[in-house]
């Protein structure tokens, strides 16, 4: 089957390292708008919006937006990717998820994250050496709620709520919820617990290392019996160039990634000072055949999520496109190269009876 | 100066009472957003959403519902009328409303209220001896982190933070926010304790009721030495048909209104069986000149609200216009005799120079 091929944003508000242009909050708000039309009138599957808070965001609350986007889209899936459950309230993630599936005729989805960022568990007060247990019974809570009929709500860490009931979507809850996963054994496990697809949130490194991970879904997933509801995603960040545009389009994509990638790819968008810089060579590394990041041009690109999707297995790719202040032009130009040309190509060379792709260099 | 004429729905899915047919949650999506669009179409302008939850309901989150609305209105005023703020994190609260406000070109409002329903207060665990001090500390929170700069939370009923920063709106959180009333004296002191304009929620009884508290509202302005922000909106059950429907419109349309408005006006939405029915007598006491409700031919309507207007000095008037389960095809005819009637000809009534309206009978 053919991967889901998308983009994501975080909605940040950074300024462009290069020329110091900080956007403002509306006319973020319509860039992300614009990558998402974009992304549907090229072809693509899936748009998705990570959550964020503070000033420097648009994105506090995913689901405000891709509500905005259910509207001005009408074929694209709509993602949440992801929504912070440890800090939420999983009634009112469960209703925003139920409404807006009603809303977008079913084309929405949400990947349950626990949060990373130190500073958003503090606005929400989430005792740090609790985040795994929270977390664990609002992921619990909220496939209760999202199952057909009332649930009652009795967990340590919300107040107890008896016959629990939203609007019927039709869907099963193990479609409208992936898990967030940042590569750890407990993330991939907890995932094939509840029969839920696994979404790898990746921001460096060799994608190699994420296949024990993906192996131990698979196996757990089978242990449980469960042989029917695999899925893996991958969301990392991602530019691409045409062909045509250099002698060396890898290099000269590098190059233009690498003021943006390199100072914020690994925190939650914008860079913070504990964020360490990647030099060029580094972040050439990290853009190789046996590095995480989808950069190059378009042939480059193509046959590195070739390999990504053959090797862990891809049910669906996320490409965050809009990086740390990248001039909206550039993430704008990544988003009609994946629709035009990375797209068809990916599906011309996933046709059945071929081999499977083979690693670049 | 004009009020602002408009209408809301609390996004209820309840049955007919006359053929028992029950629309779909997708269904009454489709009927809130086409209300909403022929609002604006008619010139109308403002549109609320109210709160509600529970399986019989698509306005669990009307932020939600009022983001979709922002895509498919470029005009008309939107209004999350109310949301309730007891049951809510006020952070996330602000998150939604300085997004949304961002989202809409300043458009959107929020009308705080302290939720009324029982089992709202039990889902989200809010003790009810409690329900006044968590209003007002969320409410106070609320306009904290509203205003420009980085604010501190710091009350008895939600985890510490500091810092808390929203993008900047540009706007007064006093343009925001509105207080909820549902007609008692503390309600509008607090109203005018912050500066905020009252919004009085009616759904029965005499609309004199409601002078001593307009009354209360604008002398405690006065005696915080605020001259300049009394704002006083009204929001009412409503049921407009032509005035060539019948021979005696008013009572027409008291008859077509009664099955609905009787069996859960004074309820959030559909009946619940503590309500009391009124009797087609009863009822038409109500929608009489000297009632609250709404009810009657173009002309017997254009009074009403001329005397309402000139009598409670009215800024904002919200007109809910399907109640309980009524066809959508007679809610559509209100909303399109209200932009297209009766807004023309309350205009024309409150031109400068002219005799304030009297009270018809």
């Amino acid at each position: 089957m053919n991967p889901q091929l998308g983009i994501m944003t975080w909605g940040d508000i950074a300024p462009d390292p290069l020329t110091g242009q900080l956007p403002s909050p509306s006319g973020r708000l319509t860039h992300v708008l614009e990558l998402a039309r974009t992304a549907e009138s090229v072809g693509l599957d899936i748009v998705g919006v990570g959550e964020g808070h503070g000033a420097h965001r648009v994105n506090q609350d995913p689901f405000l937006l891709l509500s905005a986007l259910s509207r001005v889209t009408e074929r694209i899936r709509l993602s949440a990717a992801a929504s912070v459950l440890t800090t939420a309230d999983p009634v009112r993630i469960a209703e925003q998820l139920s409404l807006l599936s009603l809303l977008s005729n079913g084309r929405v989805d949400l990947v349950a994250g626990r949060g990373a960022l130190p500073q958003d568990q503090d606005l929400f007060a989430v005792p740090s050496h609790l985040r795994e247990e929270i977390f664990e019974e609002r992921l619990d809570q909220l496939l209760d709620v999202l199952r057909p009929g009332p649930s009652d709500l009795l967990g340590d860490f919300r107040d107890h709520a008896r016959d629990v009931e939203l609007p019927a979507t039709g869907r099963d809850p193990r479609d409208l919820v992936w898990a967030a996963s940042s590569g750890s054994p407990r993330s991939v496990l907890r995932a094939a617990g509840h029969g839920l697809g696994v979404m790898l949130n990746v921001m460096e490194g060799e994608w190699r290392n994420l296949l024990p991970y993906v192996k131990a879904y698979r196996e757990a997933l089978r242990g449980f019996g469960d042989r029917t509801s695999a899925r893996v995603g991958l969301a990392v960040p991602a530019l691409v160039i045409p062909d045509d545009a250099a002698a060396d389009p890898w290099r000269a994509a590098v190059e233009l990634a690498h003021p943006y990638f390199s100072a914020g790819t690994r925190t939650y968008g914008a860079a913070s000072p504990e964020d360490p810089t990647w030099t060029l060579d580094e972040f050439a590394a990290q853009c190789a055949p046996t590095g995480s990041l989808v950069v190059g041009g378009v042939s480059e690109v193509v046959e590195k999520l070739a390999v990504l999707r053959h090797e862990l297995g891809l049910e669906r790719i996320l490409l965050r496109v809009d990086i740390n202040g990248l001039p909206h032009d550039t993430a704008i130009q990544t988003v009609r190269l994946l629709g035009e040309q990375v797209l068809p190509q990916l599906r011309e060379q996933h046709m059945p009876g071929e081999d499977p792709p083979r690693l670049h260099g």
